[in-house]
């Protein structure tokens, strides 16, 4: 590589991806134009390829793949997303596949087949080499989002007693097999238990006589391959880990994982949890609408069933509605106001949760200082609201009767929103599924039987 | 450090902090015993030694802080959450506060101080020494969230012409001076412009004549210091980046950001949007009641208002709903409904856009697939509304009407919950904040109006 060519590869993060790419593209497949398209397509880094294969729509992608052929087919596979992986797979020559397939590492691999259907994986299995098959196969066999489905299982290691001059000679020697990555060399027993790594800086900053031993990293964590991945990524960022040691159940090594790949998954589990929270499962922008369609459904008729319950709490009332209309102005406030109290603990809740910060040790006092906040902003705001109703209608009581109502409602809503997900979590549930769902009920129905029912008992 | 030491350092990662631990280091606490405390703490990495102090409470913590002396505060102050910081801080005694600080490094006393008042930062960067103080006023010269903010200044360089034996040998003359962490070495030009860089496994897999030019790494990207972070997280994220150079205005190397601090970033980010979403601005399970009630009061007002425009439309229709009161029954399912399938698409058009998948190119798309999957899930949920309508007020054509306007809701809250965030983020508004907001007045008021509209006209 020449100094020129390194200046050229030089490439200042931009804040945007740059605007007119996807139109430049789109024109090039337009015009059938190969040269262009492929000229436009190499310059980029294979996620920015899969970006924009994301955002065309599915016949200018199919136009797209017909004309390009390139030797990063298979890194825009990995970075593709989930949903338009196979749509691509099914439109790419089988020879060109193949080639893309065997170009990828292993965890690369197994990120790209272990969500497909059976004949697909068999499609893929089949392209790669006997050692690398099976190497993907052991993966799949550990439990799915796992750490044995995320680790690499290239690991440099080196046995205890060699000094930093072993394993530098060790490594020139190998300079072909070593991982693209890694950034630690494993010093492990005779049985391959590991019992210390050792980071490159430090190999590289003692003379070749010193003994890996005597530098090994003070911390040192091992991550075992049943763990489920969510606990990775909080190891990785609780303790700022690079990279750390996979181990099997006899505490011998078998793979290594990395920052890298720990904050996918940090990224993702946070990810599902938004959209957990707001009743959206797993889903992507690429996805089709139908599926859009089927993945939102659920949540809604569990939503239709929950409205019609609070529906029939306001059909006990009905004849106190005939009588005062302004009770029906004023009741969705009430509802509204504890809902949105019950959303801001109950998000606070999950979040904590998951990051582990709600435990045991605090959770009484969590809960009451959600209730205690609802209870405080509920007051607040059942002042400003009586007002506003006793300018509106007139009637000191009905502004005494949806105060009351407000403040009993933005407490009930902190200490649902709290209790909900911590229950939820106690019986292994995940509370970001359905949290949202009980404590707007539950803010539902009490703001509703408690301002109808005062205005009933103090009105009528 | 002996064979042993090193195989007592292991510790296998668990899924949940040890219980009981916080219970002993309490019990450790209550009997004033100095020594058990100490033994507790010691044994733990100061994240999860951070984490117990967020997790008692005020009184426990006061009388831990005062029992305990450790040469690791530093960390710990680092690990710490924002809320609690200054709490802690004001009660070490300024000699431990001072070794405290001295043992971080500058990146680490910057995120400690740059949040804190100006008394609070004097006290702290005094207790530095001259070098750097000026290091950490250096970097908070730099925009909040900026690139600058987040870089280490410690980086490994070396001149372009160096082979692999030169940086070896420099590193080995270094070894004190060197920083903690690093994976690479950046190559820079006489005049200081970094030029490309080196992993260090592919340095120590090279013999030692290599030019180190000839081994750099294929894709290289520098940021800017005035880069904000959230993008320097993305581009990590996006691009697989383990450390990328920091340059100034004049493409000058001034820093280095490594993979760890981009995590940060994107939990936080993440984190952020979360809450934002559930009108929960910064906070933290920390933080006293008072502040947690001020923080969600502004959000809470603004819902008041808009609760109070919904309840002046269902006031224009006082008339309709005096005359059949099933319309106030059933009025709260047609806001809700549309009020969740709002809430799905506004919550994934937020994240898509705050991960860059919500482009110019696929806006139009985005919005016609939402506001389809809202009209088709709008249909099948009508019709079995109507169905529910119709057996319990026996009344078609109020079930005809709940159903259209149940239709009408689900469509619009699909096209509002792309179209307000993409709106709020052309206007360079944070979509995460006021999309909501927006959103469920919008399918509130559309609700009420197509509903109590429907019922004047065809059932009066």
């Amino acid at each position: 590589m020449t100094e020129d060519d390194i200046e050229k590869s030089t490439d200042i993060v931009t804040a945007e991806p740059e605007t007119g790419q996807v139109e430049r593209v789109l024109d090039a497949v337009e015009a059938e134009d190969r040269e262009k398209l492929q000229q436009e397509l190499d310059e980029l880094h294979p996620a920015d390829v899969a970006d924009i294969l994301e955002q065309i729509d599915s016949a200018d992608r199919a136009a797209l793949l017909s004309l390009w052929s390139s030797d990063m087919v298979g890194d825009v596979l990995s970075e593709l997303d989930e949903a338009l992986r196979e749509e691509v797979i099914e439109q790419l020559e089988p020879e060109m596949l193949g080639q893309a397939i065997r170009d990828l590492e292993t965890d690369d691999v197994v990120d790209l087949v272990e969500d497909m259907d059976a004949e697909m994986q068999g499609t893929i299995l089949d392209a790669l080499e006997a050692s690398e098959r099976a190497a993907v196969e052991q993966a799949l066999s550990y439990p799915e989002e796992s750490a044995g489905r995320l680790m690499q299982r290239e690991v440099v290691t080196a046995p205890e007693h060699w000094t930093v001059g072993d394993a530098i000679d060790f490594l020139r020697g190998h300079d072909d097999d070593l991982p693209e990555q890694f950034y630690h060399i494993i010093l492990v027993d005779p049985k391959i238990h590991p019992v210390g790594y050792v980071s490159l800086g430090r190999m590289l900053g003692s003379p070749r006589p010193t003994l890996l031993r005597d530098i090994v990293e003070e911390s040192f964590r091992t991550i075992s391959v049943a763990e489920p991945e969510e606990n990775v990524a909080y190891a990785f960022n609780q303790y700022h880990l690079i990279s750390a040691p996979v181990v099997d159940e006899n505490n011998r090594l078998v793979g290594v994982i990395t920052i890298d790949d720990a904050m996918i998954v940090l990224d993702e589990e946070a990810e599902e949890d938004i959209l957990l929270l707001a009743g959206v499962g797993e889903e992507s922008l690429s996805d089709r609408v139908s599926s859009t369609v089927r993945a939102r459904l659920p949540w809604l008729c569990v939503n239709l069933v929950t409205a019609n319950v609070a529906a029939m709490v306001i059909a006990q009332f009905e004849g106190s509605i005939a009588k005062i209309v302004a009770l029906a102005v004023l009741m969705p406030i009430v509802a509204s106001m504890g809902g949105n109290a019950g959303t801001q603990s109950l998000t606070v809740a999950v979040r904590a949760l998951a990051t582990k910060d709600l435990t045991e040790s605090n959770t009484f006092r969590v809960i009451r200082r959600e209730a205690l906040a609802g209870l405080l902003n509920g007051c607040f705001l059942a002042l400003v609201m009586a007002s506003i109703a006793f300018l509106w209608f007139r009637s000191p009581v009905l502004s005494a009767v949806i105060a009351s109502a407000m403040v009993i409602n933005m407490f009930v809503a902190g200490l649902a929103g709290v209790m909900v997900p911590v229950v939820l979590d106690r019986l292994k549930l995940d509370p970001a599924v359905a949290s949202a769902t009980f404590v707007t009920t539950c803010t539902d129905v009490v703001g509703f039987v408690s301002f109808l029912g005062l205005a009933t008992i103090f009105l009528l």
